[in-house]
């Protein structure tokens, strides 16, 4: 059995540590958390690293330099999901990880720099909320705040630690020295439909994008359907419609993505003209400020759909996160990679978050994305093809040669 | 005290009657209804009419003809209210008959027509979700499967009449003989805002809206919100959004009415692009045909906005109501009388549904809207004025009169 296949099939292994009786859910500090750790540890070991829990319950393999002060290359990404998951969100990163290493080890290859294999304990922040634990973690970036979280069945999250043998008092140990690293790398799958559109089966992150959320309340005046004429309506869902389809041309105009994914009407009766509408605003772009003008642009539109209707309206901020760019330096490597392959190099943005987001504080990160089926995830329907993850494997492995030649060359220069 | 003042003071006294503690609410068939009956039947007798109840439990005055093989007028409307009422819905229509033969009588004026008032015992159908059971009764369309029909509390038609004392078997004997007949007449309040924007006491109604509703479903694609691009999108809110623009659009263009009051989008989160949007639509107009014409239109949008979009749609009928012509000889007599008044006759149509509607089967009927404020109804904020009730009572006397006269006419013709 080959790399690709085997990735794949431990793949299929995890799927069936869950919390769930049917389908797959791995949350933060639960038993099938600290199963699937010591499952995923088993393979590094077997792959020749050793291995260890970190303070935040995250799952490492090291596979070191022969040089003990050399840095680290972390490559890892989440094994927690959300409920009713797939196979491959977060779990794909990990495991590539650990082939990589295992063609390393088998070869006797010696690496200038410690190559690390994590598996990040709560990307997803199912069940206390906030997402990105596990890598906030070892990036320093700790709330205490977070302590008191509760999950549904109002257990903190310091009591979820204890219950998994952890103190939740030392996690700050689990922060990293950035001045020993020299980057992350993550694959994961796209979960977008962009690589399948283009037919590739990788391509190159560059970014990822910084959403910013938002309520909008649109407030006219109910009335009759019947007996109320359309000149003399101030009715809040057509202002509304208008608005939304602004959204949509200027998100079109300026390459970004803009969605409504939320709206009710009030009072709501079908022959009742509406009185207040809310949706909801979901702004993301990998530029910062792009996307922050094309808000200005969306408020602009609703306050002169709403002025020359006679209407009202707010927004209110409800999220804000900035983006993040992925290093050039191991962009190129990437494409230098992909296009000895034998495949166009195509650059894009991650629209979704990543344990890469929180790294990136303390470290050059990196992503490769690889085609999932129809863009599905976070849901059963996740899928991948053995052919996809083997050009994923060559890639990163290329990537990594492609680094230490770099290191090298910058070395005796 | 004038009778306009009595009126509007025998509609506070109304009010007191109801069956919730604070707040109107007059159903069919329980003891408030009976109540209201016996009060107006009460004034109907002190006007010098006397007074009786239908097997539907309508309440009925008559101020007969010297002639007793003379024809009838009938001048009415509804006391029933939905919860939480007005104070004039309907009720105003009544107690202007009554102050309208109360006049007569005090003149000894002779009728060469029996004028019948009525106060109709359900008009909103509130209590078993089909309206106009009291004049569909007089008018002989009353139907069997009515008596089925159950209340929240599981109580039958059939067994709330027998509560309030009346036989269901025996409704078929409310149905009036249409070859007895000269016509119906109605004062409303408008329900919407028109006359008020025109600085008018009273308005001539054309006709009453026939409407049609439909559930329309628009199926696309469900996606991140991050990772999916605009243009590989099949956004069903967006092209809900187009369709609910273009409905507007033909609306306006054609002068008539639409509505979309509800709207939903799944699977609803904020980060999640809508998969599924469904929304209604009520169209109304005075003209059936026009109405149908702008239906197929508003279908041909949709179906042309979904194909260019790539999305599926499905419109499902809900509801349809034909439309009601007004006798355009009565409609005459009445703007002769607004004329006469001093004020500008302004021609409306009827958006909302009214007793009128189930009487134009059996004889001509005529509607005058009188000013309510901001249009508001079925609510507490339901407000009329002195000067505009008193211009409505003249405006009938004077169309009595001019009834009486064109009769005399066409029987010396």
């Amino acid at each position: 059995m080959d790399q690709a296949e085997r990735l794949l099939q431990r793949c299929d292994e995890l799927a069936r540590v869950s919390g769930l009786e049917s389908g797959i859910l791995r949350a933060y500090m639960t038993p099938e958390h600290l199963r699937a750790n010591r499952i995923v540890s088993g393979w590094m070991q077997a792959a020749g690293m050793h291995s260890w829990f970190d303070q935040a319950g995250n799952i490492w393999g090291r596979y070191p330099s022969a040089d003990a002060k050399a840095k680290t290359l972390i490559i890892g990404s989440h094994l927690d999901t959300v409920p009713n998951a797939g196979k491959y969100d977060g779990i794909l990163g990990v495991l590539a990880g650990i082939e990589l290493v295992d063609d390393l080890n088998k070869n006797q290859v010696q690496l200038p720099f410690h190559l690390d294999v994590v598996g990040f304990a709560d990307e997803e922040g199912y069940r206390f909320g906030a997402a990105l634990l596990g890598s906030h973690a070892i990036a320093g970036n700790w709330k205490p705040d977070w302590n008191q979280l509760t999950d549904r069945n109002g257990i903190t999250l310091s009591a979820a630690f204890a219950e998994s043998g952890f103190d939740i008092e030392a996690v700050a140990d689990a922060a990293l020295d950035s001045s020993n690293l020299l980057g992350y790398w993550e694959l994961h799958i796209e979960q977008g439909p962009v690589l399948e559109d283009l037919n590739l089966p990788v391509g190159v992150v560059t970014g990822i994008a910084g959403a910013r959320r938002f309520e909008l309340i649109v407030t006219g005046q109910a009335g009759h359907a019947g007996t109320v004429p359309m000149d003399l309506r101030q009715d809040a869902l057509v202002a509304a419609a208008e608005v939304i389809q602004a959204i949509e041309t200027l998100a079109v105009e300026n390459k970004i993505v803009a969605t409504v994914g939320r709206i009710s009407a009030k009072p709501g009766g079908v022959n009742v003209i509406p009185g207040e509408v809310r949706f909801s605003l979901d702004v993301r772009s990998e530029n910062d400020q792009l996307r922050d003008r094309v808000i200005v642009m969306i408020e602009d539109q609703m306050k002169a759909v709403c002025e020359r209707r006679g209407l009202r309206y707010q927004i209110e901020e409800t999220h804000a996160a900035a983006a993040v760019r992925c290093d050039e330096g191991f962009m190129n490597i990437f494409s230098t990679a992909i296009k000895a392959c034998g495949y166009d190099v195509h650059r894009l943005v991650s629209g979704a978050g990543h344990d890469a987001m929180a790294l990136a504080s303390v470290c050059k990160v990196a992503m490769l994305f690889m085609r999932c089926k129809k863009g599905i995830s976070h849901h059963p329907d996740e899928s991948v093809t053995v052919a996809d993850t083997a050009v994923s494997l060559t890639v990163l492995k290329q990537a990594l040669f492609a680094l230490v030649e770099s290191l090298s060359i910058e070395a005796r220069s």
